[in-house]
This record gives structure tokens, C-alpha cells and sequence, in this order.
């Protein structure tokens, strides 16, 4: 253990400029249904119109709008009925002045017809004459060829996320199999001299591997594929050899390392010795989760999180998921915001200035507010994280909050 | 086609009681590494006291407080350090009064101490001297045993998700295998004679099958296991058979129908034929929506859903989601508020008395507030939904919204 820390910490903002200067995971082709969550590779363009025919909207009668105007309770339009449409079928009949065929919501509209007039605002007298209460306009209760997608137009973009009605519009387009980008494959190393497997009892001064199994959950939360390389004991060789397993089977690599300064320094110098290493960020002006290393090998990001399980995790939502995110092909303007949810700080919160103060917090519903509820408690407390519904940022340059301030609340 | 409804709506609140009588699905037992997200189905009480011995937080000397009474800058304690404790070993010194042990974050506190000095309000003389210029409480800079999870607590809820912070609660107590509900398998059906495969190139007038895809998309979303079984035509023998298929394999089924009374009244009279049925509702108050059945065979739900894939989105996510979530032994109190964002409504919305309306809403951020800006355009245009971020509901006793009116915004 040394002494003294010489830490040359480094700024929030600068750390997520740094994570912008690694490469994008390469690209893949799925089956649609196995898509959902997905990025897109690639922007979509459509091939064709959308719809391919124009089509009713209402069950009704297909009619020219201009036979119904005037057309009213007490004196309703006179139709004869010539037909009706079949689904899935072209209509063989066609609509003149005065005519009208029988259409459900989603049929095809006949030849002639502008318009449909709802079932409601209709009465058969018998299987030939229709009496019409309301008058239609010209296009009422029709989506015409091409009004809900156009041939050529660019319908989903590069970088966004396939959520349930993307699927829907993909499979509108016909579009089987969806390019996406992989999955980021992040791996978990453990560290520490004192970090027993979960499924052994720690003997006294021992503790089970915790953050292995948070980072594997927060990965799996974010998009990414976790592989779990095991612990690795405070000794240069066995950690240096799953960081290089690491970086051969992963995109991306999390070592969770001890909190004491002995222990970063440590990780520090294993890191080093990769291949073609560079440090580029060992200490960030956060709280909690100011000793976190960024370093980079063969274009590759190490983390070196903070031993503290609830500081790792304010680690992995602030810095290491946007990275995970981007390095996964998520455009940046779809990165911010998503997981936020306005609240008000339901108590006074002091802050040290110089730094970013992350704060759990849990969310209480009253009337129509929600609160922001700190959770107070020593940092190394597990039990404070399942209690938490979320993060807010106290900024560097502010002393604390006061309660009743508006605050975003970043989910967990 | 009839020429008349008779829908007997029900109100949505109704559905959601109705919803309640189904029962959840059974347990199995998982791997911690793959529960990330599943519903817990046993309340969790550990069997350990954590942490099991008392434990550093920070870097620094182990000491009994009192010792250092009355200790500054200009007036340092002086102490004797008479060894250091191993990380992940007992230590086998003890701290005497003006004694003091190097001790790192998370190592074991030696018999004699009550707290620790942090490393940076000392200064080493030599091996054996430390000078202290700051007082500490007793218990300052420990985790005391069973402070953080005490044996025999119930720690974590039965219908509870586990997210990655229980993921690390439950690896610190030490439970490798987790009990969990069932994901619902939940089998989708679309009908139709106008519905063809999305790898088949529709006919001028037919459409491809949108609503399976959104819906898959949709199940996947909640935490069901989405089943596809494929397309029946308007046929009672072809869409009795999927479904009697779809009782077997699944907890729930989605029947996407038509949107016209034909065909809704089609898929009632087949629902109705199946073994021990009874058709719950038929007809929903609340707009987009209003064409849902609600039906039961044998413990198991049947819904129709609107053909209109924007209306069968509302329903999924206003009545289908929070019934997937239950019978996935989602607890009553967790179900509702997680989705949910506070916005400002863009501009004036008008609405009928009577029903629920749903509009579905893009949000936008300008400056320090958020906006709900509703997307208009016609019910059945499928870009409209990929715009949207979510839902906002107008009350049934409400005809209208003025701009400025805080809302809540369902996220998709």
C-alpha cells in the first residue's frame, strides 16, 4: 500500500469523450422476430408503397363522396348496392354516381370509389337500396396507395434501437432478415485476494464474488453478452492472463478490482503490461467511483471499476453502459435521456464542489408528484442498492440541492 | 357482415379485474447468471449475517478511537504499528491503546479495534511510527457484522424483478440457484383472408402479417416467450385448430383479427366453441381499442385484438402487458408507475365523454422540460407508431386536454 495517491483525476465529460475514440462492433444479418432490442446496421429504405392499394379504414360502403353530399337524417341519400368487396381480393365490381358496395375495414377500394361511408351512417332497406344519413368527403375513411410509407423513403435509420413497432414496420416491408449490430461481448474479471466464488462459504475475512454478478446482470440490462472469466488473485500472472483471454474472446473488458489504493495501483500496473497499452484515465472527479481506470490495448477498452459493488454500479451507468452502447452501434443522439424520469428531491442534499456527486435515491409516489428520496448510508452497503430506484447527478460546480428541486433521476 | 353493433363495452377497469382471476405460472429454479429480469417466486430471508466480520472502508490504520482524541494538524497522536492486516486473511495482531494496524478497503478490523484513520490524515515517521492529525469516531470507516444484511432478514419479495443490484444481493448471500416464475409462453395467431407471410410478396390487396411481429416484439418486451403459430383464415376449422394448438402450448394466446365486425364476430363465435369457454368481454371503452375480446378456456386468457396493429399496440400495453406481468407473478404493487415518464402536453387535445382515449405522443426535450407532442394522423398508418415514444391516456369523464396540462407518458 503506498502512502500517498497522486491522482491526475480526470473529468466526467472527458472520460466520455475518450470512450467516442474506440471502434463499433461489426455487423450481423437475423431472423426478424429474433430482433427486438436490436441496433440497426443499416439505414431501411422502402421498397415499395405502403399501403399497396387504397384501402378502407371503416366497415361501410365504398361510394363517389359526391353522391352523398347533402345527405342527412331526414333526407338520406338513396344508393343501389352493387356489390361487395372481398378480403384479400380485387373487386370486380366499380362504384358509379349513386352506387355503393359493401367494404370491410381493410378491403380494397373499387374502381370508381373515393370514400367510405360507415356502416353507422347507413341503413339497408333491402338487399339492393341503401339509405346514406351523413355526407363523406372525398378520401374519408380511406388510406390511399402509398400514404402511410413511400417507395424510396427512408423509413428507420442506422443507430436506432428495433422496438416492438419497428418489427411491425419491417415486416410491413417484407423484410424477413434485419441487419443489426452484434451484440458487444463484455467480460468480467474479479479480482482481489479476499473474493471467494459464489458458490463456496467465504471463510472469516473472505466475501463471496458480488460484482461479478452485478456487472453480469448490468451488461445483460444494456445490451451486451457477459462472459464471466472467474477471479483472479492479487498476483501479476493470473490477472495479466485473463486480461489477455479477455481480450481475445471480448469486445470490451471489466476488471473489478479491490477499493484500497494498493489494489488499483496494482491493476494499474498489469494493464500496463498488455499489448500495445495506454492508460487513459486512472481516477475521474466522481463520487462515489473516483478510482476507475480507463485503458485501451489493440483498440480494445479496459475498465478497472471500483471495488465497492454500489460505487461500480454508478460507474457502469454513467460511463460504462454509454460506452457499451455506442461501441454496440447506437447513434448519439439516441444514447441520453431514455432512462430518465423527472422527480422532486424530497430532502436538502450537501455536495462537495469539484466534483460530480451521484446520489441513489428511491421514487415515491404522493398525489401527482414524485419524489426523489435519498438513501443514505456508507458506501460499501449492499442493501442501499436493492432499496434505490435510481442515480441524481449533483453537478460539480454546486454545493448541494435543495429539497424541492426538480431533479432527473437516471433509472437503474 | 352485420349491419349493426351491439357491443356491451366494458369499462378498462373492469378488464383489469377480470385479468386478475387467472392464475400465475409455475417456478423453476435458474442459474443466478441467467435472472437477470425474471420475477422472484419465493421471498428471499439470508442466512448469513453480511458483512460476516467487520470490515474496513477505507485505506488507512486500524486503531481504537480513542486513541486518537484530541489529534490535529498542529498536534498529531503519535502511534506505534505493530503490523498489517492481509487482504482476505485473519489478522493475527491485535490493536492496543497508541497502537495501529495498515489496514486496505474490505479488510478484516483486528481484535482491539473500533475504527479506522484514513491514510491521508497520517503520516508514516518510519516502519514503526505513524503520526495521526485527525480524530476518528468508534466505528468510523467499518462495516460492522450483519450492518448491511442481518441473518435471518427477508431481504428480497416474492413477485419482485431482479435487476442487477438483487443479482448481487443474492451472490453475497450466497445463492447460486434462484427460484423464479415461469416466462409465459404466449402463443399469437393472426387471422384473416387478407393476411399473407412477410417473406410472401403480397397480391394488390392483400397485406403482410404486420400484427405478429409488433406482437412478438411486444411479449419479448414484457418478459413472456412469444409462440407464432401462424395465419388462419377466415375459417372456423383453420383458426379453431390454432387455437386449440395454442391452449396446449401456451399460458396466454393473442388472436389478431380483423378490425371489421365481420371478422370480430368470426373470432368470437370460434372462441366461444372451445373446450369450457366463456367470452369475458366484448367491447372495450376506451379508444383507440375498442374491438378486444376478452375470453377464458380452461384457466387460460384468449385475447382477440384489434386488426388495426396501432390499436392492438394500445391494447397490448393498457390491458395485455399488465396481465402478461401478473400471471409472470409480477406482485400487485410492482406493476404499475415503473413505464412511466412526467411531460407537458404540446398542445390542445379534445376528446369524446364516455371512453378512455389513448394518444400516442413523441417527447420532446427543450431545456429543462419535456413535451408530449401528440402524433395525429390516421388509426391506421403504421409510421405514426414508429414516432412515437409512448402513450398518454384522457380520462373517460374528460373532453379534453389544454396545452400546458402535466401528463404522464406510458413508454413504449
Amino acid at each position: 500500500m503506498t502512502e500517498k495517491e497522486f491522482f491526475k483525476v480526470t473529468t466526467l465529460g472527458t472520460v466520455l469523450e475518450l470512450t467516442r475514440t474506440f471502434p463499433c462492433v461489426s455487423e450481423e444479418v437475423l431472423p426478424i422476430d429474433q430482433c427486438v432490442g436490436r441496433i440497426l446496421s443499416q439505414d431501411i429504405v422502402s421498397k415499395i408503397n405502403l399501403p399497396g392499394f387504397t384501402r378502407a379504414t371503416m366497415d361501410g360502403y365504398a361510394v363517389q363522396a359526391r353522391s352523398t353530399f347533402g345527405a342527412s337524417e331526414s333526407m338520406p341519400a338513396l344508393f343501389t348496392i352493387v356489390g361487395a368487396v372481398e378480403m384479400g381480393q380485387v373487386p370486380t365490381v366499380s362504384v358509379k354516381d349513386g352506387e355503393a358496395v359493401r367494404i370491410a375495414t381493410g378491403g380494397m377500394l373499387p374502381n370508381g370509389a373515393d370514400s367510405v361511408v360507415m356502416v353507422e351512417h347507413t341503413q339497408a332497406i333491402d338487399e339492393y337500396t341503401l339509405e346514406v344519413f351523413k355526407s363523406v368527403a372525398p378520401l374519408q375513411h380511406v388510406i390511399e396507395i402509398g400514404e402511410d410509407i413511400r417507395k424510396g423513403e427512408k423509413i428507420l435509420s442506422k443507430g436506432s434501437r428495433i422496438r416492438p413497432q419497428e418489427m411491425g414496420v419491417l415486416a410491413a416491408l417484407g423484410q424477413a432478415r434485419i441487419p443489426v449490430f452484434r451484440q458487444p461481448v463484455i467480460a468480467i474479471i474479479s479480482s482481489g485476494d479476499e473474493v471467494v466464488p459464489i458458490g463456496e462459504a467465504p471463510s472469516l475475512s473472505q466475501v463471496r464474488d458480488v460484482n461479478a454478478y452485478t456487472l453480469t446482470g448490468l451488461v445483460r440490462a444494456s445490451g451486451g453478452i457477459p462472459v464471466y472469466l472467474g477471479i483472479a488473485k492479487d498476483n501479476f500472472e493470473e490477472l495479466n492472463g485473463l486480461c489477455r483471454r479477455a481480450l481475445a474472446e471480448a469486445d470490451m473488458v471489466l476488471i473489478s478490482g479491490g477499493s484500497s489504493v494498493g489494489s488499483r495501483d496494482f491493476t494499474v500496473e498489469v494493464v500496463q503490461a498488455l499489448p500495445d497499452a495506454e492508460i487513459l484515465v486512472h481516477g475521474v472527479s466522481i463520487s462515489p467511483g473516483k478510482p476507475t481506470i480507463l485503458a485501451r490495448s489493440e483498440q480494445k477498452a479496459i475498465w478497472g471499476l471500483p471495488g465497492q459493488v454500489a460505487s461500480a454500479m454508478v460507474v457502469f451507468h454513467v460511463m460504462v453502459r454509454p460506452m457499451l452502447e455506442r461501441i454496440g452501434g447506437v447513434s448519439e443522439d439516441r444514447l441520453a435521456g431514455a432512462q430518465e424520469v423527472a422527480a422532486v428531491l424530497s430532502r436538502n442534499l450537501a455536495s462537495v464542489q469539484g466534483r460530480e456527486d451521484y446520489v441513489r435515491v428511491k421514487l415515491v409516489h404522493q398525489g401527482n408528484q414524485v419524489y426523489a428520496e435519498p438513501i443514505l448510508g456508507k458506501s460499501g452497503l449492499i442493501h442501499t442498492m436493492v432499496k434505490a430506484d435510481g442515480l441524481i447527478r449533483i453537478d460539480m460546480n454546486s454545493e448541494g440541492l435543495e429539497k424541492g428541486t426538480p431533479v432527473k433521476v437516471l433509472l437503474f
